[in-house]
């Protein structure tokens, strides 16, 4: 199986959810070895870079893409399957930024209050170790910390004609925060617009459930992942199997919505994958759901649902493609 | 070590925080045994039985206790380390009682439609395999689930004269519904009025986080526990630490709320834990920080943000004593 | 019409509904002029009384009562007109309270941001103008406002045990701090325990909608009501009558669901009052209400609907009892 | 001062903010008179039109332009003063619309339960009394109300290169859904992008505080308005000035934070038009200012606040440019 590479120049960094010409056409099944800036475009080199000074907070979060899937319609499934996500520098960077995040007022949760002294983390990567080192910046604390690659951004072009900043997370994907947007994860996004236009970006090295500061160890990265295509049969959120959870995302606010939203998408998946009816659904993940926050700080709050395929019976989603994604991504060997 | 059995007769249930005489006085450092009745009071007992004829939900999770500490005062930290929780019935109970729960309209989120069907699940529970059986109401479904016996309700009297329904999870800790509240545990509470005055109740034989349709697997329980004090340093919201973590537990709403203050209250434990300063351990937390959500339905909704130990430099939380009561536990014997 | 006028001692003061002892018995029908303090208990008397120093967050709206109503039992109607609201003193106060208010974090919408500047505003009283006096801490600007005076809490005992704050507002009334609550009002609340146990407190001199900082302008204050019961009928959550209203007053959290309570009151009610179908009143409703947020700041927030009784076909509530209450007034005289 | 007449054909209608052609160019200072179609494109017009055979909702709010301002530059200011807003059309059509609105569960505030009944009210314009006949569908109730028009939709391209749906209100206006915003009112918008590309649509010929139902009186519209500019000096978030108030409106969820957004925007104003501290601004504020909510329905929720001019010394905002505003629109004549 060939994996076509592509890595944007700086100008061809897309900045929003639909609204972008396609950077390449590819047909379901391809392979594609992607690279990302990080979230700050790469500006936040050193911690007296601060992001008061380089980061434009409508220009975060650069996107690879979006790409065009052949035959991709609206009502279709886009599927993601993610083979690899490995950090392409050698250095992360994580910051307080004024006014962002989520111990602190905000544009929205807006207090007359100062804010929160602008600071820079730079976490250096250990690829031995595999560690990334947190350096405390007002003591001598040093803590390597795993690294935990995933991907911010995922999504697609929304529906309407609209146009979303990649700093947000809703029903198309995007900015979702998610750790469990990882290696080995096979994402459902349903198709708004013809080619889907999907696109990729805001790679973290690691994160905290909630991303609370507003900004996990952000980090360029190179992502291999395969692309597929289901006529039909789109979610109404965004999806996501791995080889132990059933799971869906829910973006909105305040956060007990992202909840519902997430809550009801998997009730009805686990209805529809066993047969049974909603009201059993809604009961049995009352007693089965891991409900692990992902993030509190962006323009929508994200909530992951999740339930363990290790606790119900086995079943197949769309005829067992996560299982074939999980074989075809065996023959692009590793690297 | 002796431990003191208390099995409240029906008349000595509570059904508040606060308000109630103690039902005995203990010791710091006593180790109980304690029978608490299900979330319903046991009435419940087949799928006829329907929570619309049989629950007043102003008088539902019966409380054991609430037990006076002795030297307990304000300000102080009660210590509960929860050694045993095993079912003490044989089936638990699950149902959507109408207006209740997080996929319905409530008395808060109100809405003109129709309640969802008032329904009642019985769990089998089979004690050798350790599981309970989820049967669906609908279609012949069984599945068995592992029994993960935890307390819905823990809690303390509240300050300033107030008394909160069983119900209500809040600062004073109570109904936070999170299946972190298991054997293994020490929960820390602010003590707010002489004596403490805590008291659990709500056991549950699982639970999944969110407790989507409002109850649990709802089950009689009997918990072994062993109460210590510490004098000063009350936590300014729940804590609870085991062998993997260091916990807290906000309650609030929108879900958010109960986040920031989940949160706030582990960054400002991190920092004291560590010697960190504030912004290092808020950024710190941001990278590590597991968020599981613990309940969307009650009157407060409940967040638990916790970090690995294992992530993390050893630490000693108040002179170790989790540890020690892990310890004194190995002397009360297994039953 | 005989009064009983009734001043507590600061022993007899309370900072709870429920959990009190009652101050008296009163008759329906009954007429009473009550003294009440204002919410800091009036200990902020010039400038330079702050309030982290002088003010327990614990105790303040001081409360006048409670009142024990004979024949009151739960289910039933307490009726409570309000004749007068007078300021009892030549002075107002108001506070920026260190995290509490709308424009600041607070103990519930935490950040690790710092306070803003404890301060403190005296309104002087100007009784021939009708005024009170704002004037500037930070620059030489004075503004004259009218007097508008308003109760901020006006309460019974809550159902099920349970004791609350006086800072809190919710299905049994409380701290709902709304400008409605003034002079010529008739208000509903469900009763929860024999004898109601009402009380009154927390008097502004005048009051902006949302109460944006925490604090209106808060003084003692005469207030004279006549109590009266209806068997039966108890509202959901309060209502209010005036001469131009029909309002209903929910208290919640997130302000959304706050607003759904009070909006579904008031359909309800709509509908009963005219015999429409609930979709015709909701329908109605939509075209008619006015909804002014009362507070912001409280441990719920409140939202006010209301529909003026001009746009809709004359009707009687409770047999026409706030028109009947208005001439019983009369009787009263002015003082 | 001349005036320019355009209205859409149907395929010139626009269903966002930003991503369309301009309907045509204008210079600052030009009056024009635009006619919108309803928030349904005009499909419901009897109460057996339906919303879910009819509505897409995808496709709702039609906007008419939108208009480029000659000059108008980010960070520019764009002022529309409404000079009349004048029904079009001889009947305004409302419906619940199933999943949507403010009683019901949605697709954010999600539920499992059945949906309201989809239901079309059709209101009969009276143009000499100037009423709207609210007919009940349930019973033989018929009701005039007074027809007090106002639009729904009044907004810039937003800024970012996004491109936001006719149903959202944020930042750049939008669907706001305010009954302020009315003839006599100065709308001031921060422009985002090269030549402000405002809007209008979303007539209604009367509206409840809130849009509870999530449709107003719907109806097609005759606006009249002059565009104005002034460099530089955009707010925040959007302002009206109208001879009795200073307004700001804040669009977010949940509803509180819509409140401080809309509150601290007022703030600001008054700090500024005043010279006064924000401490002191915050102050008078607190005691002054009315707070209607706008809606409870849309993609975001909206909440005005507003301060009489009455209650404060007199001010000019940007050189008195609304007396200006309101004295050019002296010499449109009335029609």
């Amino acid at each position: 199986m060939d994996v076509i590479e592509y890595t944007p120049t700086r100008d061809q960094y897309a900045y929003t959810f639909g609204g972008v010409e396609p950077a390449m056409k590819v047909a379901p099944g391809t392979a594609l070895r992607l690279w990302s800036d990080d979230a700050f475009g790469g500006v936040l080199r050193s911690i007296d870079d601060l992001s008061s000074d380089k980061v434009d907070l409508r220009f975060v979060n650069p996107q690879t893409g979006p790409f065009y899937v052949e035959a991709a319609e609206p009502g279709d499934t886009l599927v993601l399957h993610l083979v690899d996500v490995e950090p392409a520098r050698d250095w992360g960077a994580s910051a307080a930024i004024p006014f962002f995040g989520g111990m602190t007022s905000t544009d929205r949760v807006v207090t007359l209050q100062e804010p929160l002294a602008d600071t820079t983390w730079i976490y250096e990567l250990d690829r031995d170790r595999n560690t990334v080192s947190f350096a405390a910046r007002h003591s001598d604390h040093r803590i390597d910390l795993p690294v935990e690659p995933m991907l911010g951004t995922v999504g697609v072009a929304p529906p309407g004609g609209e146009v979303r900043s990649s700093l947000v997370p809703d029903r198309f994907g995007g900015n979702m925060d998610t750790p469990q947007m990882r290696a080995g994860s096979t994402v459902f996004l349903g198709v708004n617009v013809e080619g889907a236009l999907f696109s990729i970006g805001d790679g973290h090295y690691r994160q905290g459930e909630g991303e609370a500061c507003g900004t996990a160890v952000e980090g360029a990265m190179t992502t291999t992942l395969i692309v597929d295509l289901i006529k039909g049969g789109a979610p109404g959120w965004p999806r996501i199997e791995d080889d132990a959870h059933w799971m869906a995302i829910g973006s909105s606010r305040p956060l007990e919505d992202s909840w519902r939203i997430a809550n009801a998408e998997v009730v009805h998946w686990v209805a529809e994958l066993y047969g049974l009816h909603t009201m059993d659904a809604y009961q049995l993940c009352s007693q089965v759901a891991q409900v692990p926050i992902a993030n509190v700080v962006d323009a929508n709050y994200s909530v992951v649902v999740k339930v363990a395929k290790a606790l119900l019976p086995t079943a197949d989603a769309c005829d067992g493609i996560h299982a074939d994604l999980r074989a075809r991504a065996q023959s692009l060997g590793s690297h």
